[in-house]
């Protein structure tokens, strides 16, 4: 389903939720919900120092959360938001998952897998293609990211 | 640790036990053991169809378990042997979780993140880079996917 601009930005505001409850674990917050037929059908946040796990970006847990709630690791028909543009493993557990579209909001230049570095999600060579559509909200993407950074800074 | 040949061939001997638990459930034979100091840290075998979840990946299920018992995202020191050469999504994780080399069988043409398609794990621009040993016990990885596939034809 091909959402309109303000529902894009009412999902991403959730995602910036979730990626808000990082502030607790000290993890670089990031946060992810999938999308279907304009429902919610799973959400993540990153938990990676929380849980000491490297699969912990908040993708990974939206994915495998929207694979709980609907029983099936196939994800057509679904978009995913996240806050920041997804690395390369979560770029291919997207095609993996045959999401169809992907909303980031702001760009990840050091990892980013989707347009930064690599095209992984719209790679000919792979069996599956993603529409990837960036900068929904992307100065409040930016500054949660940022403003971790600078207070991690200050820390030290 | 800089394993001689011979040891590497019993952790793919251990990779490919582990991958033949799959038939009782349909998924694509694929095994990985995680290895530090010569001791197996984490171990798995793909879970796709099993458990309906995208990260079901033999490597995802060993990275993870070796997170577990090490208490540490931070895979450093370890090596990770698999059966069939890593997807874009266990390339990455893999890098993610700053492994030091990654031991696979058989090349995965149609998948492949580390030679067949990408070499995601010798990227310079990641800020992790993989050591990549392929080939070891070649044969018998081969094998073991082909046999699958034949079965899931004559099946049809």
């Amino acid at each position: 389903m091909n959402m309109p601009r303000s529902h894009r930005a009412v999902f991403m505001k959730h995602a910036l939720e979730l990626a808000a409850k990082c502030h607790e674990t000290g993890d670089v917050p990031v946060g992810c919900v999938v999308v279907k037929d304009g429902v919610v059908v799973g959400q993540g946040y990153n938990t990676r120092e929380k849980e000491q796990r490297v699969t912990g970006h908040a993708e990974i847990m939206a994915l495998n959360d929207a694979c709980s709630n609907l029983g099936t690791w196939k994800l057509d028909g679904c978009e995913l938001y996240v806050t920041l543009e997804p690395c390369v493993m979560c770029s291919g557990a997207i095609v993996n998952a045959r999401i169809d579209t992907v909303i980031f909001g702001a760009r990840d230049s050091k990892a980013g897998g989707v347009r930064s570095l690599f095209a992984i999600c719209e790679d000919p060579r792979l069996n599956h293609r993603v529409e990837i559509i960036e900068g929904i909200l992307k100065a409040e993407c930016s500054l949660i990211i940022s403003d971790f950074f600078t207070s991690l800074r200050l820390n030290k």
